[in-house]
């Protein structure tokens, strides 16, 4: 039984992992909430606040924390007296507050791999770069680390486990598909840090197929999904972080991810990244600044948190997962349908930054109670799928599974 | 008779005016060139060497020069002798060597209008905020300042005048047509610095129509023009130098600048300019740094004067000027026709740049034989325009006109 959480971020993501923690304070204890930039962490706790969303009365604390600092972490850690850390701050910190979650022996959940802020689309599998070269310290310190538990990466390797564990014997291929139907109005913007996101799209994109990685350019294979709820969508090939454990733990199947983008979206990210805009690499100014355009483009770009308010229209993630049972080959979608308006009417984010956080603190619930307080580094598939999606359903995010005979049931 | 020139700035026009000096060198005597940089002054000049463009043998010296600095530009006029300076550096530095040369008494040629760097599409007339301001101390020293001696403004302002010399009574309506017919083979690039490039399309498009001015938006107006050897082209209703001092020589008429572009162009234009990365302002990175987005665009953008190895084609520019003669309603199109790849040949620069160039140097050429010597300010509409259109032709830029009863006949 662990107990007390810190979160680190106070981006969009870290917003919803405050309430939904929040809302189980009775079970998770203390709250802390760390960044660079004490006074987000602050709006974050008031927000909290204003929604009266603690369960019991209790603790919810800010801090200032620059989460690269290891020695730093490690001492708000053992000053919190935090259990479990909810790391939601940039990619770029993870491997430092991983290190810091080693040192102090708690447990760590992420959503995302590490990254480097000047590497793009290292070598595959991504996580052989940073986080499994600790998977032996883990198991020899006992640690928990319980890697990309956010919806994508997170519930999506879940659900290939769900449906590998429930209808299938083998595993062929698994695509996973992840449309967002909805609208935020503004003329372009990401729905979460511009930074990160268009980093997925900037370099090589990687698949699982034929039992080695094959690589593509961004928007060279796209393909029509017909969805629940949103209908058909088109969906292009993408390099994702889940693509990279999947492999690893089902290398005879095929598998891909594929994002949804409309004309415009694709139209404004080619001209930026056609131009050298997207670029992690500095450049210099005539004037002698050296400055990266990407940190430019984030800074004219809506804070993805300021289009919560307005968005409109659903998400669907889900895995269509296909195999052999009982000799005959069958295929499962498994799916979650989020509505922008309802989270942030709940949590005050969007529907992209409530299906990123909510899983985390599901995660977070599972290690509390023991079912994923598995004393080592562990990807989201290596741990017991249904109790994972059946408490998912509870706290905000059902899912619902199309049978091999066509039912479309409630998980 | 004036002599010895001091050219400011080293980019493509700058290019081209010093390979147009030395050509002429037997008449304007001593060639300086001064920048920021003074390596990019040297590389013109062995340019200039390597071509082997000096008439006669001859000094040209290079200088490293911050041409904001007033009291060196001054000092570097008498260390240099120069009694002619063609200022083809950014249009941020205009108003400072326009003082310098009335500090020293030498005459000033430019090819664009004055611009402070956070201030776009100020109020207009926009030689009234800086330039005509000095008009009475130029007149009471006897300083020759020619503004806008470029192609546009300049010869485009002379044709006006050429126009109303020698086919109409009056004018009433002037309609300047600016077409790169000319292609450069890149993904996207501007043809001389993006950073002025975009401010004359960021704000508002001034014409003047019916006596006063009016106001559109960039893209907002287009038409259709047929034009000699480039053929049907679009172009759009753009604020331009030359409207400010067109309008002000002929009030009665309408005024107008209409510059041609293609749907990409437009396109790659318009996410820049949505997302606010054609901004002058500051934005403020997540890191804390101050930049300008436009400057950051100029890095990632070719250097203009990379473009010219590659550049095929033509480019079009021409006045369309109606008027009364006789009692009759009557129209000319004088213009000229320039080839990008001869412009190289002759110059190592593109053909935008050429034609930007080889009118300051016909105007120098004019003031230093002493018939636009005019110990005054003026707009190149207020000089005689047949000696510098016969000059220009003479020199590499042959102008034409299509008078009112259909024929097109050289100048």
């Amino acid at each position: 039984m662990k107990k007390n959480v810190l979160i680190i971020g106070a981006g969009g993501v870290a917003q919803v992992v405050a309430h939904k923690c929040a809302q189980h304070n009775d079970i998770l204890g203390d709250l802390h909430i760390a960044s660079r930039r004490k006074a987000k962490c602050d709006a974050i706790i008031a927000s909290v606040g204003e929604k009266q969303a603690m369960k019991v009365p209790g603790t919810f604390d800010s801090h200032a924390l620059d989460a690269t600092d290891v020695a730093a972490t490690a001492a708000l850690i053992r000053e919190t007296g935090a259990g479990i850390v909810i790391n939601v701050g940039s990619a770029f910190v993870n491997k430092y507050v991983l290190d810091a979650c080693i040192e102090t022996g708690v447990a760590y959940i992420d959503t995302a791999i590490h990254e480097e802020p000047n590497k793009i689309c290292e070598a595959p599998p991504w996580y052989g770069n940073y986080e499994w070269k600790k998977r032996d310290l883990c198991a020899e310190k006992g640690v928990t680390a319980i890697l990309g538990a956010g919806f994508d990466p997170g519930v999506v390797n879940a659900y290939v486990r769900f449906a590998a564990d429930e209808y299938l014997d083998t595993v062929t291929a698994i695509d996973i598909v992840d449309i967002n139907a909805g609208s935020h109005g503004r003329y372009f913007a990401t729905n979460f840090d511009p930074e990160i996101n268009f980093r997925e799209f900037t370099g090589t994109v990687y698949s699982w197929q034929g039992g080695k990685w094959q690589e593509n350019a961004m928007f060279e294979v796209g393909q029509e999904w017909d969805l629940p709820v949103v209908g058909k969508q088109k969906a292009y090939l993408s390099g994702h972080d889940e693509v990279h454990s999947l492999s690893a733990n089902y290398p005879a199947a095929d598998v891909r991810f594929w994002m949804g983008f409309g004309d415009h979206y694709i139209n404004v990210f080619t001209v930026l990244k056609t131009l050298g805009l997207l670029s992690e690499q500095p450049v210099t100014t005539a004037e002698g600044l050296e400055v990266v355009p990407l940190k430019v483009v984030k800074a004219v770009l809506p804070d993805p948190a300021s289009l919560a308010p307005d968005y409109t229209g659903k998400t669907c993630i889900g895995d269509f997962v296909k195999g052999m049972k009982d000799g005959r080959e069958v295929e499962v979608f498994v799916y979650n349908v989020a509505d922008h308006k309802e989270a942030y009417e709940e949590v005050g984010a969007q529907g992209i930054s409530y299906t990123a956080g909510v899983p985390a603190v599901a995660a977070a619930l599972m290690v509390a109670e023991g079912t994923w307080d598995v004393a080592r580094m562990a990807n989201v598939e290596e741990l017991p799928a249904r109790p994972f999606l059946e408490l998912l359903g509870k706290i905000g995010l059902p899912s619902r599974v199309i049978t091999p005979g066509g039912e479309d049931i409630a998980i």
